[in-house]
Formats: structure tokens, sequence, C-alpha cells
């Protein structure tokens, strides 16, 4: 347990669906994780501070306190407490800002707030702010310009400029495609035939592509009229029952990239990162190379990074010299 | 019963959900009608000979036939017995030639093909083109050229020529919103108020518009990156939770006109005819206003005409005299 000696941090990513937390050292070094199902709608009882007590009761206690930062829907209207958005653009200092303190078993905790671009299409995020610092605090030539994709439920398309979160798209690929596979016609014949997905499984890959090749290629009239394809190729045979998962998949994944791109000021020629996942940012950095994008990087779990940054940026922790 | 003298047809319309017989006179005007919810998926028993049966006994037996003839999903690879599709450009001669005839306990039953479009990207239908051959009946002009919409769970765009269906393409607006509205999150602000829609609600109306307009307005970015608005609006207070689906309902049935009108050699300066349930043609009538088509026209129930005319070209009936 040496490494507890250099703990200055308690961060927490606490979703929908789980609550991830960190024991970090000075700059968001990982000491030590854990992961929990009791993400803001798992936990039917609404009791967080419970939940956050039964976590992390061996790290920290009132004795012995660290100070504690959390991200996520934890802080959005069905979670602990509400916390009003931060305005874009956004960094770490105008979060730390927005940050609202909350008493807990364990001490104060201190939740950081979503981000808002305002609009007449306004869109919100909750905890991918925090991802996005964690991974511009990788590269300093990322926080210049970069394009940031964080593919999930509702992948995040970000331009980051001059360190800020300047504008963000949401794209609810992942929620569409869960919902076609598991409740529309769509995804019947696979239901009836069901196939797990292997890398080594060619003619998977080969659907897949297909599909993104199809929503490229569609150009503007986009995927309206071409879903019901993934219905009449398995109808004409063209497409094995087992593998209209994966052309739907490439469909819709493409589609997200099409729209996206088009989309005036995206800087798809300077950096580009995919942020999450590994196995869906390879799916998404396959997908990027069929639009002509084979620079785009990979990272996961920048979230303990970017808590780090905005405790810094609230003073929670003392600010590491700049190196 | 006088009018029962003057049937020379039962033509049935069997689809998914529900099966519409109708006693017709010549030309396909309906002497009598009814429905029963014996469409293929809602059969459990499949026992398509009983549901026949106990629809028409008191209409036609062996002692007293009359020519039966059915369209739409009963002829699929789901329903009594699958009839392969007739191929593009299609019409009732090439239809009738693609009749397959089973027995029942009434006696030969007549199985109208689907039509397939075939092509690197195929489309199917089946029931629609019966619709679609029903509605050029009613208008001699129409048959030279016209866009027909056939609004519903999978939307159809067909192109007519020289009184053939030569193109189409499928759009699963009908479907996709009843998948949003049920089970994503965009549906749950309206599932906790619940919320009848009404003509005279303004705000409804309103937020319909807004739907349709931003849909319109992306251009060739499309939805991808804007059906979250759904969700942001409702989370800014811009749209009451009763709304939220008035403008995904817009949002969806924009982005269809958007994308179909995208498609090369759509001719939307011609004659525009809705088809369909007339709620649901007043909708589409409106938005397709809002894409600067203000001339189309609808109609309702054109089934009975489009069975009346594939009986015809297959001989079961007397050709008409042509006026």
């Amino acid at each position: 347990m040496a490494a507890s000696l250099h703990a200055q941090l308690i961060g927490i990513d606490w979703g929908t669906s789980s609550l991830r937390a960190y024991r970090l050292a000075p700059g968001g070094a990982v000491l030590e994780s854990r992961q929990r199902p009791w993400g803001i709608l798992h936990l039917v009882d609404r009791d967080f501070d419970r939940a956050l007590s039964e976590t992390l009761s061996d790290w920290v206690s009132p004795q012995s306190p660290l100070p504690i930062i959390a991200s996520g829907m934890i802080g959005s209207r069905g979670g602990w407490r509400e916390v009003p958005y931060a305005a874009c653009p956004a960094d770490p200092g105008s979060l730390a800002a927005g940050v609202c303190v909350i008493e807990s078993s364990l001490g104060p905790l201190h939740l950081v707030p979503g981000v808002i671009q305002n609009g007449t299409e306004p869109n919100v995020m909750r905890g991918e702010e925090t991802q996005i610092l964690g991974a511009l605090a990788s590269d300093r030539a990322l926080a210049r310009e970069a394009l940031l994709v964080l593919p999930g439920t509702h992948c995040k398309w970000v331009v980051v400029q001059a360190g800020l979160i300047q504008r963000f798209a949401t794209h609810m690929t992942g929620e569409l495609f869960a919902l076609l596979r598991d409740h529309s016609l769509l995804g019947r014949p696979a239901q009836d035939a069901p196939h797990h997905a292997s890398d080594a499984d060619e003619a998977a890959h080969a659907a897949f592509l297909r599909g993104i090749r199809t929503a490229r290629d569609a150009g503007p009239e986009g995927l309206s009229g071409r879903l019901f394809t993934t219905r009449s190729l398995f109808l004409t045979g063209e497409l094995a029952a087992p593998h209209t998962l994966d052309y739907l998949s490439g469909l819709l994944i493409g589609e997200e990239i099409r729209s996206a791109l088009a989309a005036p000021g995206v800087p798809s020629k300077g950096p580009v990162l995919l942020v999450g996942n590994p196995a869906l940012c390879a799916r998404y950095h396959l997908s990027l190379g069929e639009f002509g994008i084979h620079h785009a990087q990979s990272l996961e779990d920048t979230a303990p990074c970017g808590l780090w940054k905005i405790a810094e940026a609230y003073g929670l922790v003392p600010r590491l010299a700049q190196p």
C-alpha cells in the first residue's frame, strides 16, 4: 500500500450506468481504480451518499480526508444535485468556477458542471468535458486545434481551439443502433440467427465496410432512404442474417461521420483524436479511413487526468509546475 | 342486400397487423368492407385459411363463388405463401403475370406479388403496389408522370412514369418515430407528462413546424447531429415535455422529405400525390409546404381499385371498356 502515500485526490466518473472511482497521484496518475454498477439510473433507492461511502470507505474517511471530485450524470437533474452547465467555450478554469460542493458522509464532494453550447440548436454534455480536458493534457499540440470524437451511446464531436472546448455536436449513434437491433424489423433476422461478432469473421467485416460505404456514397441524401437496405439486402440474400447488424452498424457510423464532416468549420485536416472504449474507437478509426482520414489517434480512459486538471484549477490540489 | 347482386370480386388488403376485405363492384367500387385484426404477425396459429373463411363466409362460398384476390404481406416469407417479387418497372400486367394461386376453403385465392427494384441498393414493397395502381386509376394524368408518397411505418416515395412504377425509395420514418418515442431517452419526458395531441394545440403545432424547419435547414448535414436537439431543447426549457414528440415527429418527417427531394430525378414539380391515412397525409401535406411543395393532393384507401385493376389484367373479371 506504499502508493497510498502519494494519493492526493479521489476522482469519480459517475455516469448513468456505472460509477468509476480513482485514487490519483499528482497529474492524475491512477494509483488504484474500482468500478461499481451504481450509475444514477441503477441506484433504485437514490441513496447516492451510501453508494459513495461503500465505494470509497477504505480510501478516505473523515479522519483521513482526501479531496473528492466527481463528474458526469451525478450532476444532472436526475442525479444527486443538478449543477448548472458551464457555457462554451469552456476550459478547466470555467469548469472549476462552476463546481458545486455538497456535503457527503465522507466530507465535501465537488461536482463538476457539464458544458452547454447555447444557440438555436443547443447542445449539452456531462462527463465528456472531463474526458476531453484529460485528453488535451496528454499532448500540448492538441490543445491548439484538434477534432475530438468520443464514440458511444451519444457520440460527441468536439472542436478544441486554444485549449478551449469551442463547440460540439451530439450524434445518438450508439442508442440508435441498440434501438434498431433490439426493437425494429431490422434486428429480427439476427435475433433468429444469433452470432457473436469476431474480428476474424471476414464476412462480418465486409458487411460493416459495405454499410460505411453505402452511407458515405449516399452523400447529401443521407441515410433516411437507405436504412431499409438492411432489410432488402437480407431479403435478396445479399446479406446473411448474422451480418445484418454489422451492415447496420456500418450504415449508422458512416452516416454519423458523413454528417459530422459536412458541418462547417470541422478541422479534420489537423489532429483527430478518438477517446473511449478501444474496440469502439477501432471501429471508428476504420470508418474514418473510408472518409480519407487515416491519421486519427486513440486514447482510453482520460477522465482521471481531466478530473485532476479541474481539481487543480479549483485549488483542491497543488498546481504542478509547468514542464 | 341488393348491392350484393353486383359484386364481381372479393379484394383483400392483408398486411402485417390487419386484414381488410372488400366486396367490389366493377371498377373497384366498394359495396361493403370489413376489417379484422388478423394481420400475419397477429395470427399466432398461422391458420390463414380459417381467418379467410371466418372473414368472408357470408360473402362467398364454394356454392356461390366469387373470385378472390389478395395483396400485401400475406404473400411474404412470413405469410401464407411467398410470392416472388415482380421487378420494376411494374404495371397491372406484370403484377398479374406474377400472381400465385393457392387453394383455400373458399376456392382459389389469388396472391399478388410485391415489387422489387433491383440494383446495389435493392428496394421492396408488398401491398403498396396495389395502392399505387389504384391511385393511378383515379386520374389518367397521374399515370404520365407523378410522384407518389405513401406515409406510414415504412413510407414509400414512388416515381410513376408512363403508367409504370418506375422506381421507389423506402423511409422507415414511422417505425423510427415509434422506436424513439417508446424506447429512447428522447421519449421519456413525454412519458412522464403524457399529452394527447390536438390540432387546436398551437404549441404542439409550433413544435412540429420547428422540427420540420430544423431538419430542412440542416441541409446536407442531415439529421444525425440534430436528433439530440429533442433532448437539449427540453433541458433548456425551450420545448415543454408534452411537445417534445411533436418536435421529434417534425424532425423525422422533415429529414425524410429533405432526403427524398435530394435524390436525383424526383419529379416534384409535376403532380404529387399523398396516399394513405388522412391525418398522416395532412401532416405530410403541411411538411411538404415547408419545402415549397404546395400542390400535393391526397387520396385514401386506394387498395380496392388497385385490386380490381390487377384482377382485370389477370382476367379474373371482365375488362371495362375504356371511357
